[in-house]
């Protein structure tokens, strides 16, 4: 992968003279491994402005370090941001404004030969906002583990089974899969738990005519799948399936907005008008959906108050919800990449009403 | 625990008219956790040296936090540290300062009206050193799911099996065991592997002759487990006898040096002075252990150049290793509670070599 960590350092040096500065140290745990390919928890790395590039780490992944950045001077220290500020020299240094915590800007400041650094805030994200294709790669793996987990365990979700059992069976059954581990906090929300968007499973068994609402994924690799589905557990009541259809017609809405040039806020609105239409316009309180690879949420975010537009090669989510207090709710979520022509599905499972 | 959270703000409070200030904005959430109960991605607590209290988070959480923390006021806001930086009025404010982003802080600043706040460091981390006993039960659950764990997966662990699927079945099973989840990345090093201490797990499939050294634990309210096993495939040869029974004396010295008053220094030094007379001194490249608690590794460290001395109630690790380069290492690690007379081992396992 050396030869796209070099292209991606080449993207971000390209980005730094606008901004006034000549080099940026980068401390933030994966925008380093997005640079370098090292993971690791004490590591922060140099890129100016002119392309060159020094990585620091302490000697727990310094021979790691040597092997995986053989085209990158690497140093060993335990202060690596302190390190890289003196390694420097007399140059306009940015620091990652909204990562480095404000006593470590202090110590480090003071170690800039060309005078206190600049916080800059989401340079490294912007440009890890278009994947490249190996990344496409590792998101496709981990959403076709997510898909096949929820696949493999939809037979043991019936009356009498706990939100926090169906929860450890997906777990489970993901690392079985392969996956490195689960990308976020699985949630699991039976009947009247689904009004609450990021509900905690908890040991309410699920009962008949419950709406079961899981929301989770594989991590693969680093990079994270993000997968929402709303089952039945017997047979739906009218109004049960009369929210799914919305939800489901909303979802596919949003999804066939998707392409390169579309707004985050007319994205949103592509579903939202549905729902609002449909008189639950307060009942869906969140954005469309987000950015999705090395962190479970990463620009670009959709959403009404949402500014940009999309660009090829993002992988995004579209996950409209409608959430009704003491009743229950539904979301659909899928992850997906924009594609010029349309956009590709990378998460697979059905979106029709599965009823259990 | 409602009286545990308000008897943990009181000794916060206590410690800020030391520190110069009136009041502290608390942003790390794990902090704000210990101190209300909520667990939320977006909250900030406001803490004062009179002993008042104010929680800010956005509307996903407001209801939960409305009945977590019914004693305290609870604001709805986004912007949930600008929100309490306002609220606090003219009282002198600290900030934690080895959280708070220096974007974050700048743009909160100004809404301070007694001027700039202070940054601060690790002062709420001071108060959660000592555990009461409702920590301490909940760490020893998640340490009787990690022993039960390694019980449960010992007969499947024999020649041929990768690190990658010793490691997968360790979580799997801590999950089943009621685990919220693993409480950090599981390490499984096997044969040669074993020299790096921090060794990812790879598709190395365990041969005869190898030791099997396997780092894990498991979440369990928020509370982390921290165990290291090494055992034999095979016979062991002379060299790894000698290296085992080295470890396993160092250990046991380590524990049995654990009371009330040890300083950091010593406690790592009971351990590493047999290290080092066994002319290992250099293959034992960390220090003896950490507190352990909210997060994975907390203060105290216990290592030859750590400050300050260890307090009653206060779980910690002990895990003092020896790794050679080329041929393979030993750790072994408890997790256990200061007490008065003798340390509480929350870590169950024997600490015999294992031969499987």
């Amino acid at each position: 992968m050396s030869a796209n960590h070099h292209e991606r350092r080449r993207r971000l040096s390209g980005l730094l003279p606008p901004a006034g500065v000549e080099a940026i140290l980068v401390t933030k745990p994966v925008n380093v491994r997005y640079l370098t390919g090292l993971v690791s928890s004490n590591a922060a790395l140099l890129v100016t402005a002119a392309g060159g590039a020094a990585l620091a780490t302490d000697l727990r992944y310094f021979e790691a370090a040597r092997k995986m950045c053989a085209d990158i001077e690497v140093i060993e220290g335990r202060d690596t941001a302190g390190v890289l500020a003196r390694r420097a020299g007399p140059v306009r240094l940015a620091v990652e404004g909204h990562h480095l915590p404000v006593a470590e800007f202090r110590r480090i400041a003071p170690e800039a030969e060309a005078g206190e650094p600049l916080p800059l805030s989401g340079l490294v994200e912007e440009v890890r906002t278009v994947k490249d294709e190996a990344e496409i790669d590792l998101l496709r793996t981990a959403c076709a583990i997510t898909d096949q987990a929820l696949a493999d365990v939809l037979a043991a979700i019936r009356p009498g089974v706990t939100e926090r059992a169906i929860a450890r069976m997906l777990q489970g059954r993901m690392l079985e899969l392969g996956a490195e581990k689960a990308a976020f906090d699985t949630i699991v929300a039976a009947g009247p738990n689904g009004a609450v968007p990021h509900h905690s499973p908890t040991d309410r068994p699920v009962a008949p005519g419950d709406f079961v609402t899981m929301d989770f994924g594989a991590l693969h690799a680093g990079y994270h799948a993000d997968m929402t589905r709303t089952v039945m557990v017997g047979p739906p009541a009218d109004w049960q399936r009369e929210l799914y259809e919305l939800v489901r017609t909303a979802q596919r809405a949003g999804r066939d907005a998707v392409r390169p040039g579309a707004t985050a806020h007319d994205l949103d609105a592509a579903a939202r008008d549905l729902i609002t239409e449909a008189g639950h316009g307060e009942h869906f309180g969140h954005g469309l959906g987000h950015g999705i690879g090395l962190e479970i949420h990463e620009v670009p975010f959709l959403g009404p108050d949402k500014p940009g537009r999309i660009e090829d090669r993002v992988p995004i989510t579209v996950e409209p919800g409608v959430y009704l207090p003491g009743r229950g709710g539904v979301r659909i979520e899928d992850t997906l990449v924009t594609r010029v022509d349309r956009p590709e599905l990378l998460t697979q499972t059905t979106r029709e009403l599965l009823i259990l």
